[in-house]
C-alpha cells in the first residue's frame, strides 16, 4: 500500500537523514559564541555531580581539567570543530571525551540539552549586559559634560519640525541623554532576570540525583535560581526583554541620529558630523552623507520585530557599535553658533508675547488670541513681529506698554523656564546634576 | 501660475477645512475614557497657577467648583459633546466655559495641549495597572490554591507534544503561576514608570510661571517629576513598555491556554472545560469548543505590535477581560484523575531506568544508550517497557538486578526530582510557598 | 474531590456563561459592517437551496422578501440589536425570523458560521478594494496633472537629506506617482484573490445538500469558487495580502508626507501646506503646523502589523480618509518657484562637471576625483564652484577649456538626463504618458 | 571654545575613520552573494556605455575579458578579498582595475552604487525566485500525487482541535496543497515586479549619457524598465512583496507541520514521522522528536518582520530548506490506516443526523436541536450516538424511521459532500485535476 513506503509520491531521494535537513537543524554556526559559557557552565555542574557523588573527586578532576583544555583550544583558535558538531555543546563534549575518554560521558549525568542551553545564554547575555551597561554609560556621561560645557548657546526647539520657542542647547542634549538613562535603568531590571540560574532543571521533571542547586549558583554566581523546573526550561522572557530593551533603546538613538541628520543639512545648518562619521558619494564629488547617523538609523529597524537566539548574538553587537558610534559622533560634532543664533526669530517669542499679556492680567485663551493677532498683522505688514510699534501693539491690546521691548531678548525668554525640567540655565543645572546622580547609582 | 491655486490639478474641492481632515484628526471618539483624570489633572493645576500668583483663590475656587460640575455631568451620562470637541481635553474646557465664563480661559496658561494629554494619560494608566495588578494576582492566587490540593494528581509531561516524564499535575500548574509572577513583578516596574508627574513642562521650553511640580506631584500622588520638558512632552516608553508587557503575559496566558485546549481533545482527554467557558457550532450538534480558551489565545494577536494610545485603551481592556476569563477557567476547570494515570506508560520511565544504571555507576552517556536499548527491545517485542525479563534487560547490562522493578512505580519516579525547582511532592510544596511570598511582597 | 467543584479554588464566582466570557466572545460591535453583503449573501444561497430541493420556490420568495426587510430596517437605522445577537449573522437571522416565521430556520441548512463569515467578508471587501482603487486613482491623475502643469520648475534633488542634484519638481512629484501606481496595481490583484466565492463549503467537509456553487458563483458576481472546503473556511490570506498591500501604500503616502513636511519648513520653505490641511498649537499663537502630513505618517504605524478581521474595517477606513486628504493636500498645495530656484547651487553640479571631463576623454573614477578636488578648491577659497576661474581648474586638469561654463546652467543640467525614466522634460512627459496608460488600463 | 574640537567632551578617541564605524558601514560579509549579478550587470553596463560613445570597442572588450576573469576567480574561489573592500561592488571594480588599469575607471560613469545595488539585488532575486518557484512546485506536486494515491483513507476532520466531520485524508493534503498553489501564484506576481530593470537611473537625476536603457533591458533580459529614476534607485518594494511572500508561504508550511505534529503524537496516533526527520533527546532515551516539523514552524518565526537586504540572503536560503524538508517529510510520512478508521466516531454524523431530518423536511434550526438532543441521550445513556434505538430517536422526533441506520455509514456520509470543493470523492478528484493544471500553467 502506497503509504507505508516513501517511495511512490515522487519526492526526491531521501537517505538516513536528509542530509538538508541536518543542516537545517545544526545551529553550531552561529552558537560558538557561547563557547566560555559552556565550558563554565560545565566546570560549575561536574562539582555539583560531584557533591551529589555522582562523580568521585579523582572523575570530577578529569573533567575539569579536560575542560579547562577545551577552553584553552577555543582561546587559542586551536578548536577543530567536527562535521558532526550539531551545537557547541556537543563540540566540547565530543573534544573532552577525545581527551580524557569515557568519563566525559558522565558529565550529562540528570542535565538536560535544554538546562545547558539556557544556562549558557543567561551566562552569556549577562556578561554582554554588563558591557552595554558601561558602553551606555559611557555615552550619556559623554553627552552630559557636553550639554555642562555648552549651556550658554541658545537655539531653536522645534515641533513638528517647526520653529517653536528659543531653548538652550543642552537642553536638547539631555532630552536625548534622559531617555537614555531611562534605558540603562531598564538595562539594570533585565539584567536582574537574567541573572537567575536554570541550571539542576533536567528536561522537565527536574533534576533527580540531588545535585545541589544553591551550589551552582554560587559556583556560577547566579543572584537566584529558578523557580520550576518546566517553566526553567523552556522559557526566554529574559531574551525578549532583552530584544525590547534594545528596540527601545534603538528608538531613541535613532531618534538623536534623525534630529542631527536635520540639523546637519544645508537648510538648517546648525551642527557639522566629524570627517570620521561621513562619508562621500560614488556618483556625486561634492556629497558629504552622514553615514553613521543613517546606519544607526536604519540599524533600529534591524533590531525590530527578532525574537530568536540568533537576534541576541546580532542584537547585542549591532548595539555595542551603534552605542560606540553615537559615543564617536557626539564627541566630535562641530556646532555652528553663529547659526543657531541666526536661526532664532522672533515670532517663536509669540508664546512669550501672551504670557507678557497673561502677566498684566489677561486670561491665557484671550492672551494667545491676542498675539496670534500681532502675529498675523507682522506678517501681513511684512515686518518680524519684534518691528510691530507700540502703537500698533496697542490697537489688539491696551494691556501693552513700552516694557514689551523685554519680551524680545531670546536670553530673558529661556531663563523664564525655571520650573524644574525646563530650560532656564538653573533649571539645565538641575538636570545635569540628576542625570549624573542616577548615573552614579546605576554603576554601583 | 497653476501652482498658486487649489483650483487647477483636478482635485475634490476643499473648503476651509477639508472635513475628512478634521474627523481625521479627531481622537474624542476614544479618549473619552480620560474625562476623570483630565478634570484631576487640571484641577491640580489650577492650584499650582494659583501659588504661581496667575490665579487669584477665588478664581482658583471657581474653576474648581467648575470641574467638580464638569465630572458630575460625565458621572451621570449628562455631558454633551459638541461637533467641535475635537479631544476629551477641548471638550472639557469648552464646558468649563460655559459654566463658569471667561476665567476658564486661565486654566491653560502655561500649559500645552501635551503637557495635558501625557499627565492624562499617565494617570489613566497608573489606575488601570493597579486594577490588571490585583487581577493578575487573583489569577495565580487561584493556581496556587489548585496546585496545593491537587498535588498528588500525576500526569504526563510533554516535550515537542510527546510524552517525556512523569509529573505532578501541580507541576503543570505552577509551571505557567512562576511565568505569571514575572508578569507581575514586571507590571510593577513599568508602573514605576508610569508614576512620573511631566505636567508643568509646557510645549517644549519649560514652564515659564514658576508653577511648582513639587505641588503638581503631591496633588496627583505621582512618586516622581520628569527630568527634562522636551523628553517628557515627546516620550512614551511608558506606553511601549505597557504594551510589551501586555504582550509577554499575553504570550503566557496563550500558551497555558493552548495546553489546556490540547489536554481537552477527545485524544488526550485530561480535562474537561465548565460549560461556562465553552461554545456550541452552528452546524455540527455534537461539538463543544474551547472559545474561551481560543479566544484567550487570539487576542494575543490583537495585543503584539500596537503602538499607538488608542492601543493602550484596547489593549488595558483586553487583557482585564482575558485575566479574568483565564481566572474563571483554572477554577472551574476539571479534571480526570483517571485518564491522567491512565496515560502514563512505561516508556516515559526509560530515562529513570538510565539513572538505575548510573547509580550502580555505569557513565551516563553509556547508560542512555542502554536505556535506549531496552525502549528497542520492548518496541521490537511489542511489549511495554516494564514486561522486559530481567534476563532481557541483562542482555544489555549485566548491572540489571531485580531492584530494576522499583523503577516502573511512577509515584517513585517523581519523588526523585527532589532538587529545587523540580515535581517531587517537597519542592512542589516549596514553589508554592515561594510564589505565595512574591505576591505577598508584591502585593504589598 | 477538590477538582470536581468550580467553588474550591476561590475562582471568581461564574453563573452559566461568565458575562466576560460573552462580551469577550461578541463581534457585533465591529461586524455591523457586513450588514449588507450578510443580506446579500443569504439571498444568493436561499436560491441555491431552492435549485438543490431544500426550499420550495414560496419558501425561498418569503425568505427573500423577508431579507429584504431586514436589509430596509438597517439601511433606515430602524434595526434594534437584542441582546443576545452575538454577531451580524444570528442578528439577521434571528430578525428574519420574527419577520417569517420558521421558514427562517431553513436557511442556514448546509452552511456553517465560518462559510457565511467568510462570504461577508469577501463581498465587503471586494466593495471596498474597488472604492480604494478609485480613490487612489484619483490621487495619482491629481499628481501627475500636477506634474504636467509645473514641469519647468526646477529645484534640488535630495539625497541622504544633502542637496544632490538639480531635478525638474515634477520629477519628484512623479516619483511617488509611481510608487503608488504599483500600489493600484497590487490593489487589483489582492482583488482578483478576494473574488472568489467560499459559499458551499460548510463546517469543513463541503456542503452535502448538492447545493450548486457555480449558481452561487454567479449570483454573487464572483470571479471563481475556492477549491478545497476546509481551506475555504480556514484560510485569511486575502485579509493579510490587504493588510501588506496596505501597509506598502502607507509607506510610499508616509514617505511623500515626510518630504513636505521637511520641504515645509521654514529652513526648506520651499512649499507651503493650505490652511485646509493645517492646524495651530494650543500655546503657541504662531505655530501653523501639517497636521495633515503629520497624521498621514501616524497612520502608517496603525496600519502596520494589524492582523484580524477588526483590522480590516479599520484598515479600509483609515487608508479611504489618507488617500483622500493626500489627495486633497497635493492639490492646493502652493510651491515657492523662487525658493526653489534659489536652492539650487553650483557644488550641486559637481556631477556634471566630472561628465565634463568623462566626454572629453577622462575615466569617470578620475574625473570624479578632478571634480571633488575642484569642490575642494572652492571650498578652501570661500567661493562658490562656478566662480572659480579657468586657469584655476586647469591646474586640476587641463581638459577644461572656456567651454565650461555650459556646466553651470541648471536647465541644461537637467536636460541632459535624457535616458527614459530621467528629469529631462522629454523624459518626464514619457514618465506623465506611462503613468496616464497605467492608470487607463487599470481602471478597465 | 569646547564645540569645536572633538577632544572635550571624554568620548573615546577617533582617527581619521572610527574603525567601529568602518566595520559597521560594511556588507561585504553578506553581499558576497552578488558577485555573479554584479558581474553580469557590468558586463550589460559596459555594452551600454561602448553603444553612447563613452567605451570604445576596444575598451569595452578590455573590461568585458577583465570582468570574465574576476567571475571566473569567484567561481574558483580564488578570489581575495582586500580590507578596504567595503562591498561586492568595489571588490570587483577594484579588482578588474588591477587586471586591466585605467580603463576599469570608465566603467561607473554615468552609474551610481545604489544603480547598481538594486540592479544586482533584482538579478539575483529573480534568479532565486526561480529556483524557489520550482520547489515549491515539485512540493505541491508530491502532494497532489500522495492526495490521488490515498482518496480512500478517511480520518477525522478537526475544527478548533475537536473531531468534527469524517473527511478523506485526501482532502486534508489538498487544503494544504491550495493554499501552497496560491503562494505558488502569488511569487510569479512578485517576480514580476522584481523583472524590473532600474539600471540607467544615475544617483537621482537619471542618466546623462544616453545610454540606452532598452539595450541594457535586453541584455539583461529584463521584463521592463523602471519609469522614474528616483523612485528605481530608492525603491524596495519588491523586497518587501518577497519577504510577505515568504510570511505568508511559511505561513502555511508551519500549520501543515503543526498538525502534522498533533497527528504524531501518541494521544493521536495517526501519522508516523521517517526517521530521516526525527531526532532523539540528549536525556530521554525513548523520545523521538519531530524537529522537522518544529524547525519548519520556528522557522516561520525568523521569517516575519525582517526588512533589509541581508535578511533577503537569509530568508531565500530559509525557504529553500523548508520547502525541501517538507517535501522529504510529506514523501516518507507514514499514516497508519487502522487507527484513522478507529478515531472516526458516530457523535461525528450528528450534522448527518440533522440533515436526515432536514431531508424529511424539518427546518435546520429544529432539526440541529432535534440532533443536539440525540447527543445529549447517548451521553446521558453513556452509549455511543449509533447505539440509540429508534424509539428512542423517535421520542426526540417522530420523523425518524428505519432508513436512519443509512447515517451510520462513515464512506456514505463523506460521498454527501460532493459540491465542488467538498470531500466527497469526486469532488476529491476534481481538486487534484485543478491544481495539477494550475501547476501545469504556472509552469508555462
Amino acid at each position: 500500500m502506497a503509504s507505508e513506503s516513501g517511495k511512490l509520491w515522487g519526492g526526491r531521494f531521501v537517505g538516513a537523514v536528509d542530509p538538508i535537513m541536518e543542516k537545517f537543524n545544526s545551529s553550531i554556526t552561529y552558537d560558538q559564541h557561547l563557547w566560555e559559557v559552556d565550558v563554565q557552565g560545565s566546570k560549575a555542574y561536574s562539582r555539583g555531580l560531584q557533591k551529589a557523588g555522582i562523580l568521585t573527586k579523582t572523575e570530577m578532576d578529569q573533567i575539569l581539567q579536560g575542560l579547562d583544555k577545551v577552553a584553552e583550544e577555543w582561546a587559542q583558535g586551536t578548536f577543530k570543530l567536527s562535521p558532526n558538531d550539531e551545537d557547541i555543546h556537543t563540540a566540547n563534549e565530543r573534544r573532552l571525551k577525545e581527551l580524557i575518554g569515557e568519563t566525559a560521558g558522565k558529565l550529562h549525568t540528570g542535565r538536560s540539552r535544554n538546562d545547558q542551553v539556557v544556562t549558557d545564554l543567561r551566562l552569556w547575555m549577562r556578561q554582554n549586559c554588563s558591557t552595554l551597561s558601561a558602553l551606555l554609560r559611557e555615552l550619556i556621561r559623554t553627552m552630559v559634560d557636553r550639554a555642562e560645557a555648552e549651556r550658554d548657546i541658545l537655539f531653536p526647539g522645534y515641533t513638528h519640525l517647526q520653529r517653536a520657542q528659543p531653548i538652550r542647547w543642552s537642553h536638547w542634549i539631555l532630552s536625548h541623554a534622559v531617555a537614555l538613562t531611562r534605558d540603562s535603568e531598564r538595562l539594570l531590571e533585565v539584567q536582574k532576570r537574567i541573572n537567575v540560574l536554570p541550571l539542576g532543571s533536567g528536561a522537565i521533571a527536574g533534576n533527580p540525583l540531588g545535585v545541589d542547586r544553591e551550589l551552582l549558583r554560587a559556583e556560577l554566581n547566579f543572584g537566584a535560581i529558578t523557580l520550576n523546573s518546566m517553566d526553567a526550561t523552556s522559557e526566554r522572557d529574559f531574551v525578549a526583554e532583552f530584544l525590547f530593551w534594545a528596540s527601545l533603546c534603538m528608538t531613541h538613538l535613532s531618534r538623536m541620529a534623525e534630529d542631527l541628520i536635520l540639523y546637519g543639512t544645508k537648510e538648517f545648518n546648525l551642527v557639522q558630523l566629524s570627517d570620521a562619521y561621513s562619508t562621500g558619494s560614488s556618483l556625486m564629488p561634492q556629497k558629504k552623507n552622514p553615514d553613521s547617523l543613517e546606519l544607526i538609523r536604519s540599524k533600529a529597524g534591524r533590531v525590530f520585530g527578532r525574537e530568536d537566539k540568533e537576534a541576541v548574538f546580532e542584537v547585542s553587537n549591532t548595539m555595542s557599535a551603534v552605542i560606540q558610534v553615537a559615543t564617536g559622533v557626539i564627541s566630535t560634532l562641530q556646532i555652528h553658533h553663529e547659526n543657531m543664533a541666526r536661526a532664532l526669530s522672533p515670532d517663536m517669542l509669540a508664546t512669550d508675547l501672551a504670557y507678557y499679556l497673561v502677566r498684566k492680567g489677561m486670561p491665557f485663551r484671550q492672551a494667545h488670541e491676542a498675539s496670534g493677532k500681532a502675529v498675523f498683522m507682522a506678517e501681513t505688514k511684512g515686518v518680524a513681529l519684534n518691528q510691530l510699534s507700540l502703537q500698533e501693539l496697542q490697537t489688539i491690546s491696551p494691556l501693552f506698554s513700552g516694557d514689551v521691548s523685554h519680551v524680545w531678548d531670546y536670553g530673558h525668554s529661556v531663563e523664564q523656564y525655571a520650573a524644574l525640567g525646563g530650560t532656564a540655565r538653573s533649571s539645565v543645572d538641575w538636570q545635569i546634576g540628576q542625570v549624573r546622580a542616577l548615573l552614579g547609582a546605576q554603576q554601583a
